[in-house]
């Protein structure tokens, strides 16, 4: 493979991962070609309206109304699916697959009711079809549960994979909020849609359910084999009773692995608060895992929004032209590293804890005191108090500073007569 | 590629995760080649003792103390290192890529102090290095960063990456333990080896740190880099502190992307405890990471040991084995899903919550008692308080429960003429 060389990309739809896409495309192109040694670009765009104006500019002849401009485009290698819903996105994804285009898509829909359709054609055509970008957002899953987990039985999966609904029940807990409030708030902030059903009625989190607990336990699942329920039965006092015995309430979606069979299912439920699940708050979303060689684990970020999503995209573009090009995949090909330099103290900066024991005398904290002001080392935090054998024991977090500046300070402090040595000294994150 | 075609695997070392390897390879091998249509042997393995006993017998031809015998054989394609340590892991590792096998090792402190340099030697002869094992046990964390964040720039990493020394300050922070006696527990519970000594100072999380941070910011760095301090100064005082102050502290790995260039550090630093890194207790582990499309996003489990550690080993080694043979990737070749059957209500149980509304006569709750009784739905938390207009709210956790058993009590208690209609009725996560 000789650097220069390109692959061509089509894409179905430009709303706002479309859109995502493109500038990611534009703006990084080059570090992901760094990482692969190949060229991508976004050769034509199926739109329904050509006049519209766009926040990415595009040359004027990529852009299309024209379906097979893009999937019968002999130049183009890979197509992304970015129409959401089941047609005619499901008719057009099969026939890109037919003409021998890789697929990548984000629609999470399709996935769930004819994932395994699309895959058997895929492998039929010796292609494959990506769709990190269904499920999670920006939060990997799919790659992790198809790869790395590979030699793992999957025992249990419990995930709050819905932000619309754990953004209305974490308002719900920690504010009081009553749920149209909340529901309110959440489209507001763009965590809701307009008709936000889907999501509250746990369609949505069904969906995912199905095309994660289908990689995990390697079945065909469909949403209509388990039962569904969202959060409109969850009330302000069914939160508040579930606190007093120590629980939150969470809309779970569930996969368990029983001697019969497999438990499946969507529904808000009580989770204790020791969970690493009850603490999961807002719109993030969280997956955890049970595999019976790692044990426990769990994913957690932003599981949806146009950014991430868009980044999945492109990861999953990057994922298929490595494999049309035979290339064991992306990141760090040697002699390709950036020139980094690690920073030395001077330029770093933190805040500080510091615990100090002094003698007890008069004037000492404000010695103390001077001695880090002259350093320009302001005190966000003070506590002292004072010890059964005469000394005081002093606890200052500082506000941020130059770490250089921080160890200088501290150098004269330490030489103080009343300061005793040895000193608990560590940063703070922030 | 056919059904039928086999892959064989040298492996140098045969310790725990050897062992852990062997073991899953002869149980799982079935089901990987289910997944990948190539099945996997293991040809052979150097031993440093043929006549030493083994928990996994392997057939006695497969043994060899002669590294030739493993490196040479042109039978075998991929080489698993698990001697750990630098030489000769590093000696041997070069010379089975020069033999254009591919490589997969769990080998940390050679990754950290060499793996530039092997992969470039990989590159060069046209293969490829694998090390999803050397950091993390069982947590993904190579691959995401190398594939499904590769379209993010990176701006902060920081980890809780170490897991004796986050055993020994979780039990000081939760019990009140000293230094001491929290070492010696983790000691007991095999989460601390004989010399904890790397554990303790820091080195292994910075080794962790180095092999990471190269990934995530696509750098050639070295543990020489950047400050490294252990645990060793953490004080009960400190922790006492902290937590004071509305902090916890844990020891972490950080890497954050400045203007002037990579600030790096390995260092004990107080975390707020509304933080999801400060609820990561014990051996667990936890990387949070910030891209600049994902957002946050944290990967949490057990950071080491054999079993999670021979997990990560295995899926590498299904990688190197897809990558060779030119397919895209394990998981789900259509038409090979297994027949699983989602099970109905009858076949499931699960904890249940209960909110009811009672009128407030005597009796009530023993008649409501007496119907769940009668379906053997035995009840674990009970809550009743009188409401203003009269009513009792009465609020119940059952035991663990058949859900088709409890659906017909709960029946039965609505039909109650003191109950009022519209209970609230919730799972509860157990």
């Amino acid at each position: 493979m000789s650097r220069g060389e390109t692959v061509n990309i089509g894409m179905l739809g430009m709303g706002t991962v479309g859109g995502g896409v493109a500038e990611i495309i534009e703006r990084s192109g080059e570090a992901l070609a760094d990482k692969t040694g190949i060229g991508i670009e976004l050769r034509r765009v199926l739109v329904r309206d050509l006049s519209r104006s766009r926040a990415v500019s595009l040359p004027p002849q990529t852009l299309t109304t024209d379906p097979d401009a893009v999937i019968k485009d002999p130049s183009i290698d890979i197509v992304v699916e970015l129409m959401g819903g089941i047609e005619p996105a499901r008719t057009l994804i099969s026939a890109a697959l037919q003409e021998k285009k890789s697929v990548v898509t984000a629609n999470k829909d399709l996935m769930a009711r004819h994932g395994r359709e699309l895959s058997r054609l895929a492998h039929r055509h010796g292609r494959e079809i990506y769709y990190e970008a269904s499920v999670g957002g920006g939060i990997p899953l799919i790659r992790p549960l198809r790869r790395c987990l590979v030699a793992n039985q999957i025992e249990r999966m419990v995930g709050i994979i819905n932000g619309t609904t754990n953004y209305i029940l974490t308002r719900m807990s920690l504010e009081g909020m009553d749920f149209e409030d909340a529901l309110k708030k959440a489209r507001d902030l763009g965590f809701a849609e307009a008709d936000p059903t889907n999501d509250l009625e746990g369609m949505d989190a069904a969906y995912k359910l199905t095309i994660l607990a289908g990689l995990a336990f390697n079945c065909a699942l469909s949403p209509d084999d388990f039962s569904i329920e969202g959060i409109s039965g969850v009330t302000g006092a069914d939160i508040f009773y579930a606190r007093e015995l120590g629980y939150t309430i969470k809309l779970l979606a569930t996969a368990g692995q029983k001697p019969a069979g497999l438990a499946l299912g969507v529904y808000p439920a009580l989770v204790p608060l020791s969970h690493p699940l009850a603490t999961v708050h807002d719109e993030f979303n969280a997956i955890f895992i049970t595999g019976d060689l790692t044990g426990d684990l769990m994913f957690y970020g932003r599981g949806a929004g146009a950014r991430p999503t868009a980044g999945a995209v492109v990861a999953d573009i990057v994922e298929a032209v490595c494999s049309l090009r035979g290339i064991g995949g992306a990141g760090l090909p040697p002699g390709m590293e950036r020139k980094i330099t690690p920073l030395p103290p001077a330029a770093l900066s933190s805040r500080f804890y510091v615990r100090l024991l002094a003698g007890d005398r008069p004037g000492v904290f404000g010695t103390l005191a001077t001695a880090f002001g002259e350093e320009g080392v302001s005190l966000d935090m003070i506590i002292q108090k004072r010890k059964a054998n005469g000394t005081a024991e002093i606890v200052l977090v500082t506000h941020d500073v130059n770490e250089e500046r921080f160890y200088r300070s501290l150098e004269k402090v330490i030489q103080l007569p009343a300061i005793e040595p040895g000193p608990g000294v560590f940063r703070v994150l922030g």
